[in-house]
Protein backbone atom coordinates (compact mmCIF):
# COMPACT_ATOMS: atom_id res chain seq x y z
CA UNK A 1 0.00 0.00 0.00
CA UNK A 2 0.97 3.55 -0.49
CA UNK A 3 -0.56 6.77 0.51
CA UNK A 4 -0.76 10.14 -1.59
CA UNK A 5 -0.26 12.69 1.26
CA UNK A 6 -0.46 16.38 1.83
CA UNK A 7 0.57 18.49 4.82
CA UNK A 8 -1.55 21.75 5.77
CA UNK A 9 -4.55 20.31 4.12
CA UNK A 10 -7.57 19.14 6.74
CA UNK A 11 -8.32 15.72 4.61
CA UNK A 12 -4.77 14.51 4.55
CA UNK A 13 -4.41 14.93 7.96
CA UNK A 14 -7.20 13.00 9.05
CA UNK A 15 -5.90 9.96 7.77
CA UNK A 16 -2.13 10.55 9.52
CA UNK A 17 -4.12 11.07 12.84
CA UNK A 18 -5.68 8.19 12.10
CA UNK A 19 -2.86 5.93 11.27
CA UNK A 20 -1.16 7.75 14.32
CA UNK A 21 -3.02 6.59 16.57
CA UNK A 22 -3.17 2.98 15.72
CA UNK A 23 0.62 3.22 15.57
CA UNK A 24 0.53 2.40 11.78
CA UNK A 25 3.84 2.59 10.65
CA UNK A 26 4.65 0.54 7.45
CA UNK A 27 2.67 2.54 4.74
CA UNK A 28 5.17 3.74 2.36
CA UNK A 29 3.86 7.58 2.25
CA UNK A 30 4.25 9.56 -1.33
CA UNK A 31 4.07 13.23 0.10
CA UNK A 32 2.49 16.14 -3.36
CA UNK A 33 3.61 20.08 -3.28
CA UNK A 34 -0.58 20.77 -3.98
CA UNK A 35 0.82 24.30 -4.86
CA UNK A 36 2.99 22.68 -7.57
CA UNK A 37 0.37 20.92 -8.40
CA UNK A 38 1.43 17.55 -8.05
CA UNK A 39 -1.97 16.47 -7.61
CA UNK A 40 -2.82 17.60 -11.16
CA UNK A 41 -0.55 15.29 -13.11
CA UNK A 42 -2.02 13.05 -15.45
CA UNK A 43 -0.36 9.94 -13.97
CA UNK A 44 -2.29 10.99 -10.39
CA UNK A 45 -5.48 11.81 -11.95
CA UNK A 46 -5.76 8.39 -13.98
CA UNK A 47 -5.21 7.10 -10.67
CA UNK A 48 -7.06 8.83 -8.54
CA UNK A 49 -9.76 9.82 -11.33
CA UNK A 50 -9.70 12.86 -9.47
CA UNK A 51 -6.69 15.71 -8.51
CA UNK A 52 -7.72 14.59 -4.68
CA UNK A 53 -5.35 13.69 -1.90
CA UNK A 54 -5.21 11.93 0.21
CA UNK A 55 -5.01 8.75 -1.75
CA UNK A 56 -4.73 5.10 -1.08
CA UNK A 57 -3.52 2.81 -3.49
CA UNK A 58 -3.72 -0.95 -2.56
CA UNK A 59 -1.29 -3.70 -3.18
CA UNK A 60 -4.01 -5.13 -6.62
CA UNK A 61 -3.76 -1.26 -7.74
CA UNK A 62 -7.25 -0.52 -6.97
CA UNK A 63 -6.87 3.42 -5.55
CA UNK A 64 -9.18 4.92 -2.56
CA UNK A 65 -9.49 8.35 -2.81
CA UNK A 66 -12.31 9.92 0.26
CA UNK A 67 -10.42 10.37 3.97
CA UNK A 68 -13.03 8.51 5.58
CA UNK A 69 -13.21 5.59 3.14
CA UNK A 70 -9.50 5.40 2.79
CA UNK A 71 -9.44 5.26 7.07
CA UNK A 72 -12.13 2.78 7.32
CA UNK A 73 -10.59 0.32 4.67
CA UNK A 74 -7.45 0.73 7.32
CA UNK A 75 -9.85 0.03 9.81
CA UNK A 76 -9.95 -3.31 7.96
CA UNK A 77 -6.59 -3.73 8.11
CA UNK A 78 -5.24 -2.46 11.29
CA UNK A 79 -8.55 -3.37 13.58
CA UNK A 80 -6.52 -2.06 16.76
CA UNK A 81 -8.01 0.49 18.82
CA UNK A 82 -11.36 0.28 17.43
CA UNK A 83 -11.99 3.93 15.53
CA UNK A 84 -14.90 2.99 13.89
CA UNK A 85 -17.10 0.72 16.05
CA UNK A 86 -17.63 -3.28 16.70
CA UNK A 87 -21.57 -3.96 16.20
CA UNK A 88 -23.53 -2.67 14.20
CA UNK A 89 -25.18 0.14 16.64
CA UNK A 90 -21.88 1.42 17.61
CA UNK A 91 -20.78 1.61 13.86
CA UNK A 92 -23.84 3.11 13.13
CA UNK A 93 -23.52 5.60 16.37
CA UNK A 94 -19.85 6.35 15.48
CA UNK A 95 -21.48 6.98 12.19
CA UNK A 96 -23.79 9.57 12.84
CA UNK A 97 -21.43 11.71 14.90
CA UNK A 98 -18.98 11.73 12.65
CA UNK A 99 -21.39 12.81 9.91
CA UNK A 100 -22.63 15.59 12.42
CA UNK A 101 -19.12 16.67 13.19
CA UNK A 102 -18.20 16.66 9.49
CA UNK A 103 -21.04 18.59 8.27
CA UNK A 104 -21.88 20.91 11.22
CA UNK A 105 -18.55 21.88 11.99
CA UNK A 106 -15.60 20.80 9.79
CA UNK A 107 -16.69 20.87 6.16
CA UNK A 108 -18.16 24.94 7.42
CA UNK A 109 -14.99 25.48 8.76
CA UNK A 110 -12.88 24.02 5.40
CA UNK A 111 -15.12 26.26 3.19
CA UNK A 112 -15.03 28.91 5.48
CA UNK A 113 -11.10 28.95 5.15
CA UNK A 114 -11.35 28.08 1.31
CA UNK A 115 -13.64 31.84 0.84
CA UNK A 116 -11.94 34.10 3.15
CA UNK A 117 -8.36 32.97 3.34
CA UNK A 118 -5.81 35.22 1.02
CA UNK A 119 -3.53 32.28 -0.48
CA UNK A 120 -6.65 30.45 -1.24
CA UNK A 121 -7.85 32.76 -3.75
CA UNK A 122 -5.20 30.92 -6.25
CA UNK A 123 -7.26 27.40 -5.74
CA UNK A 124 -10.82 28.76 -5.72
CA UNK A 125 -13.24 31.34 -6.74
CA UNK A 126 -13.73 33.26 -3.47
CA UNK A 127 -17.24 34.26 -2.47
CA UNK A 128 -17.03 35.64 0.82
CA UNK A 129 -20.59 35.72 1.56
CA UNK A 130 -20.16 31.69 1.21
CA UNK A 131 -17.26 32.42 3.75
CA UNK A 132 -18.91 34.29 6.73
CA UNK A 133 -21.60 32.42 5.74
CA UNK A 134 -20.51 28.72 6.63
CA UNK A 135 -18.25 30.42 9.49
CA UNK A 136 -21.58 31.67 11.48
CA UNK A 137 -22.80 28.09 10.90
CA UNK A 138 -20.10 26.30 12.62
CA UNK A 139 -19.52 28.53 15.11
CA UNK A 140 -22.78 27.42 16.03
CA UNK A 141 -22.87 24.19 15.99
CA UNK A 142 -20.05 24.10 17.80
CA UNK A 143 -23.02 24.38 20.82
CA UNK A 144 -24.30 20.84 19.25
CA UNK A 145 -20.92 19.57 20.37
CA UNK A 146 -20.59 21.51 23.90
CA UNK A 147 -24.43 19.76 24.56
CA UNK A 148 -23.10 16.21 23.48
CA UNK A 149 -19.62 16.88 25.80
CA UNK A 150 -21.10 17.90 28.74
CA UNK A 151 -22.47 14.03 28.60
CA UNK A 152 -19.68 12.48 27.03
CA UNK A 153 -15.89 12.10 27.47
CA UNK A 154 -15.92 11.82 23.66
CA UNK A 155 -18.51 12.52 20.72
CA UNK A 156 -19.17 8.77 20.18
CA UNK A 157 -18.77 7.37 23.23
CA UNK A 158 -16.14 6.89 25.92
CA UNK A 159 -13.42 6.15 23.95
CA UNK A 160 -11.52 8.86 20.60
CA UNK A 161 -13.19 7.51 17.68
CA UNK A 162 -13.29 9.16 13.62
CA UNK A 163 -15.79 11.49 15.26
CA UNK A 164 -13.38 13.43 17.30
CA UNK A 165 -10.35 13.31 14.85
CA UNK A 166 -12.88 14.69 11.86
CA UNK A 167 -14.47 17.25 14.45
CA UNK A 168 -11.25 18.74 15.67
CA UNK A 169 -9.03 18.65 12.72
CA UNK A 170 -11.44 20.82 11.16
CA UNK A 171 -11.89 23.20 13.89
CA UNK A 172 -8.01 23.15 13.93
CA UNK A 173 -7.64 23.83 10.49
CA UNK A 174 -9.41 27.23 10.99
CA UNK A 175 -6.04 28.39 12.61
CA UNK A 176 -5.53 29.36 9.25
CA UNK A 177 -8.24 32.16 9.64
CA UNK A 178 -7.69 32.59 13.16
CA UNK A 179 -11.05 31.35 13.50
CA UNK A 180 -11.65 30.82 17.61
CA UNK A 181 -13.72 28.80 19.89
CA UNK A 182 -15.90 30.50 21.56
CA UNK A 183 -15.12 30.98 24.98
CA UNK A 184 -18.65 29.92 26.76
CA UNK A 185 -18.35 26.43 25.40
CA UNK A 186 -16.25 24.89 28.02
CA UNK A 187 -17.08 20.62 27.46
CA UNK A 188 -15.76 21.75 23.83
CA UNK A 189 -12.38 23.64 25.24
CA UNK A 190 -11.76 20.67 27.97
CA UNK A 191 -12.48 18.29 24.49
CA UNK A 192 -10.31 20.62 22.26
CA UNK A 193 -7.12 20.56 24.72
CA UNK A 194 -7.27 16.25 25.07
CA UNK A 195 -6.92 16.33 21.39
CA UNK A 196 -4.47 18.78 21.21
CA UNK A 197 -2.04 17.06 23.42
CA UNK A 198 -2.53 13.67 21.92
CA UNK A 199 0.80 12.05 20.35
CA UNK A 200 -1.48 12.26 17.18
CA UNK A 201 -1.86 15.44 16.80
CA UNK A 202 1.34 16.18 15.75
CA UNK A 203 1.61 13.61 12.92
CA UNK A 204 2.90 14.79 9.77
CA UNK A 205 2.89 18.64 11.05
CA UNK A 206 5.33 20.98 10.37
CA UNK A 207 7.47 22.06 13.05
CA UNK A 208 6.85 25.11 14.84
CA UNK A 209 9.87 27.06 15.37
CA UNK A 210 11.07 26.99 19.38
CA UNK A 211 9.03 30.21 21.14
CA UNK B 1 -37.32 -0.51 15.16
CA UNK B 2 -39.49 2.91 14.20
CA UNK B 3 -38.49 4.90 11.16
CA UNK B 4 -39.45 8.94 11.55
CA UNK B 5 -39.87 9.97 8.22
CA UNK B 6 -41.47 12.92 5.99
CA UNK B 7 -42.05 13.62 2.33
CA UNK B 8 -40.49 15.25 0.49
CA UNK B 9 -37.12 15.85 1.90
CA UNK B 10 -34.20 14.22 0.37
CA UNK B 11 -32.48 12.57 3.21
CA UNK B 12 -34.97 10.93 4.39
CA UNK B 13 -35.72 9.87 0.57
CA UNK B 14 -32.86 7.92 1.05
CA UNK B 15 -33.49 5.72 3.18
CA UNK B 16 -37.35 5.04 1.88
CA UNK B 17 -35.39 3.84 -1.12
CA UNK B 18 -32.37 2.11 0.42
CA UNK B 19 -35.38 0.13 2.21
CA UNK B 20 -37.57 -0.83 -1.19
CA UNK B 21 -34.37 -1.86 -2.62
CA UNK B 22 -34.18 -4.21 -0.06
CA UNK B 23 -38.15 -5.00 0.40
CA UNK B 24 -38.19 -3.89 4.04
CA UNK B 25 -41.77 -3.46 4.80
CA UNK B 26 -41.53 -4.83 8.47
CA UNK B 27 -40.27 -1.22 10.47
CA UNK B 28 -43.31 0.77 11.36
CA UNK B 29 -42.91 4.87 9.89
CA UNK B 30 -43.98 7.58 11.91
CA UNK B 31 -44.57 10.07 9.55
CA UNK B 32 -43.46 13.31 10.43
CA UNK B 33 -44.90 17.16 9.13
CA UNK B 34 -42.36 19.74 8.95
CA UNK B 35 -44.04 21.97 8.11
CA UNK B 36 -45.86 21.66 11.19
CA UNK B 37 -42.65 21.63 13.49
CA UNK B 38 -43.13 17.73 14.26
CA UNK B 39 -39.65 17.42 14.23
CA UNK B 40 -39.00 20.40 16.77
CA UNK B 41 -40.78 18.74 19.79
CA UNK B 42 -39.12 18.39 22.64
CA UNK B 43 -40.07 14.47 22.94
CA UNK B 44 -38.40 14.47 19.35
CA UNK B 45 -35.41 16.48 20.29
CA UNK B 46 -34.92 14.67 23.29
CA UNK B 47 -34.80 11.37 21.31
CA UNK B 48 -32.53 12.65 18.06
CA UNK B 49 -30.40 15.45 19.48
CA UNK B 50 -31.16 17.44 16.92
CA UNK B 51 -34.40 18.66 14.95
CA UNK B 52 -33.40 15.79 12.40
CA UNK B 53 -35.31 13.80 10.09
CA UNK B 54 -35.03 10.67 9.19
CA UNK B 55 -34.42 8.78 12.44
CA UNK B 56 -34.47 5.38 13.48
CA UNK B 57 -35.38 4.33 17.23
CA UNK B 58 -33.58 0.72 17.74
CA UNK B 59 -35.52 -1.69 20.15
CA UNK B 60 -32.87 -0.86 22.82
CA UNK B 61 -34.53 2.68 22.58
CA UNK B 62 -30.55 4.48 20.91
CA UNK B 63 -31.55 7.09 18.48
CA UNK B 64 -29.79 6.83 14.94
CA UNK B 65 -29.98 10.20 12.96
CA UNK B 66 -28.18 10.91 9.87
CA UNK B 67 -29.39 8.68 6.77
CA UNK B 68 -25.89 7.18 5.45
CA UNK B 69 -25.83 5.77 9.12
CA UNK B 70 -29.34 4.40 9.30
CA UNK B 71 -28.34 2.87 6.12
CA UNK B 72 -25.68 1.20 6.92
CA UNK B 73 -27.15 -0.28 10.19
CA UNK B 74 -30.17 -1.37 8.19
CA UNK B 75 -27.59 -3.34 5.81
CA UNK B 76 -26.44 -5.07 8.85
CA UNK B 77 -29.97 -6.39 9.82
CA UNK B 78 -31.29 -6.79 6.32
CA UNK B 79 -27.74 -7.47 4.41
CA UNK B 80 -29.31 -8.76 0.79
CA UNK B 81 -29.25 -7.29 -1.63
CA UNK B 82 -26.18 -5.89 -0.43
CA UNK B 83 -25.35 -1.87 -0.95
CA UNK B 84 -22.62 -1.19 0.78
CA UNK B 85 -20.08 -3.68 -0.40
CA UNK B 86 -18.96 -7.54 1.00
CA UNK B 87 -15.07 -6.81 0.81
CA UNK B 88 -12.93 -4.21 2.89
CA UNK B 89 -11.68 -2.56 -0.82
CA UNK B 90 -15.44 -3.35 -1.86
CA UNK B 91 -16.74 -1.49 0.62
CA UNK B 92 -14.26 1.70 0.46
CA UNK B 93 -14.73 1.65 -3.32
CA UNK B 94 -17.93 2.00 -2.79
CA UNK B 95 -17.92 4.65 0.25
CA UNK B 96 -15.56 6.56 -1.95
CA UNK B 97 -18.56 7.05 -4.19
CA UNK B 98 -20.86 7.81 -1.87
CA UNK B 99 -18.94 10.50 -0.85
CA UNK B 100 -18.18 11.66 -4.40
CA UNK B 101 -21.88 11.89 -5.28
CA UNK B 102 -22.84 13.16 -1.56
CA UNK B 103 -20.26 16.13 -1.73
CA UNK B 104 -19.90 16.83 -4.94
CA UNK B 105 -23.59 17.07 -6.27
CA UNK B 106 -26.19 15.75 -3.92
CA UNK B 107 -25.22 18.26 -1.14
CA UNK B 108 -24.59 21.10 -3.66
CA UNK B 109 -28.21 20.80 -5.35
CA UNK B 110 -29.55 20.30 -1.95
CA UNK B 111 -28.09 23.53 -0.82
CA UNK B 112 -29.05 25.40 -4.32
CA UNK B 113 -32.78 24.38 -3.16
CA UNK B 114 -32.37 26.17 0.27
CA UNK B 115 -31.10 28.92 -0.65
CA UNK B 116 -33.04 29.93 -3.74
CA UNK B 117 -36.75 28.06 -3.76
CA UNK B 118 -39.30 30.74 -2.55
CA UNK B 119 -41.14 28.49 -0.27
CA UNK B 120 -37.63 27.51 1.80
CA UNK B 121 -37.50 30.90 3.12
CA UNK B 122 -38.99 30.45 6.02
CA UNK B 123 -36.83 27.43 7.15
CA UNK B 124 -33.62 29.04 6.04
CA UNK B 125 -31.74 32.23 6.12
CA UNK B 126 -31.70 32.45 2.19
CA UNK B 127 -28.25 33.73 0.47
CA UNK B 128 -28.81 33.54 -3.06
CA UNK B 129 -25.09 33.93 -3.92
CA UNK B 130 -24.58 30.61 -2.26
CA UNK B 131 -27.64 28.76 -4.31
CA UNK B 132 -25.68 29.65 -7.50
CA UNK B 133 -22.45 28.85 -6.40
CA UNK B 134 -23.50 25.58 -5.78
CA UNK B 135 -25.56 25.02 -8.56
CA UNK B 136 -22.94 25.60 -10.90
CA UNK B 137 -20.23 23.47 -8.68
CA UNK B 138 -22.59 20.33 -9.07
CA UNK B 139 -23.86 20.77 -13.07
CA UNK B 140 -19.62 20.89 -13.33
CA UNK B 141 -19.08 18.04 -11.29
CA UNK B 142 -21.84 16.15 -13.20
CA UNK B 143 -19.12 15.57 -15.63
CA UNK B 144 -17.22 13.35 -13.10
CA UNK B 145 -20.01 11.34 -13.12
CA UNK B 146 -20.45 10.73 -17.03
CA UNK B 147 -16.73 9.82 -17.09
CA UNK B 148 -17.43 7.21 -14.37
CA UNK B 149 -20.85 6.30 -15.61
CA UNK B 150 -18.89 5.90 -19.36
CA UNK B 151 -17.03 3.14 -18.42
CA UNK B 152 -19.32 1.47 -15.02
CA UNK B 153 -23.08 0.27 -16.06
CA UNK B 154 -23.23 1.82 -11.51
CA UNK B 155 -21.47 4.40 -9.96
CA UNK B 156 -19.26 1.87 -8.07
CA UNK B 157 -19.83 -1.19 -10.38
CA UNK B 158 -21.35 -3.30 -11.50
CA UNK B 159 -24.72 -3.08 -9.38
CA UNK B 160 -26.60 -0.46 -8.11
CA UNK B 161 -25.54 0.91 -4.80
CA UNK B 162 -25.90 3.38 -1.62
CA UNK B 163 -23.74 5.46 -4.12
CA UNK B 164 -26.09 5.56 -6.73
CA UNK B 165 -29.05 6.24 -4.28
CA UNK B 166 -27.47 9.48 -3.02
CA UNK B 167 -26.46 10.95 -6.30
CA UNK B 168 -29.91 10.29 -7.92
CA UNK B 169 -32.02 11.59 -4.99
CA UNK B 170 -29.94 14.30 -4.73
CA UNK B 171 -30.11 14.97 -8.37
CA UNK B 172 -33.99 14.58 -8.33
CA UNK B 173 -34.49 17.17 -5.32
CA UNK B 174 -33.71 19.55 -7.50
CA UNK B 175 -36.53 19.44 -9.49
CA UNK B 176 -38.19 21.93 -6.71
CA UNK B 177 -36.00 24.33 -8.77
CA UNK B 178 -35.74 22.78 -12.12
CA UNK B 179 -32.62 21.68 -11.98
CA UNK B 180 -32.42 20.06 -15.47
CA UNK B 181 -29.00 17.07 -15.91
CA UNK B 182 -26.91 18.98 -19.05
CA UNK B 183 -28.15 17.56 -22.48
CA UNK B 184 -24.34 16.48 -23.06
CA UNK B 185 -23.80 13.56 -20.75
CA UNK B 186 -24.81 10.65 -22.16
CA UNK B 187 -23.96 8.65 -19.58
CA UNK B 188 -25.77 10.15 -16.79
CA UNK B 189 -29.15 10.65 -18.53
CA UNK B 190 -28.90 6.84 -19.51
CA UNK B 191 -27.83 6.02 -15.37
CA UNK B 192 -30.96 8.19 -14.70
CA UNK B 193 -33.10 6.74 -16.53
CA UNK B 194 -32.58 3.20 -14.99
CA UNK B 195 -32.59 5.37 -11.74
CA UNK B 196 -36.04 6.80 -12.28
CA UNK B 197 -37.41 3.60 -13.53
CA UNK B 198 -37.01 1.36 -10.65
CA UNK B 199 -40.08 0.51 -8.05
CA UNK B 200 -38.08 2.13 -5.32
CA UNK B 201 -37.71 5.22 -6.83
CA UNK B 202 -41.51 5.49 -6.14
CA UNK B 203 -40.96 4.73 -2.49
CA UNK B 204 -43.35 7.20 -0.24
CA UNK B 205 -43.38 9.58 -3.13
CA UNK B 206 -46.59 11.83 -3.23
CA UNK B 207 -48.84 10.42 -6.19
CA UNK B 208 -48.58 12.72 -9.29
CA UNK B 209 -52.76 13.18 -10.32
CA UNK B 210 -52.66 11.01 -13.41
CA UNK B 211 -52.26 13.38 -16.60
Amino acid sequence: MKLYDTPLAPNPRRVRWFMAEKGIDDIEIVTLNLMQGEHKTPDYVAKAGLANVPMLELDDGTCITESIAICRYLESRYPEPNLFGRTPEEIAFIEMWTRRAEMLVATPVMIGVRHTHPAMGALEQQVPAIGEHNLTSATRALKVLDRRLAESEWLAGDRLTIADIVAFVGIDFGRMIKFKLPEDLPHVARWAEAMRSRPAAQAGMPQRAPA
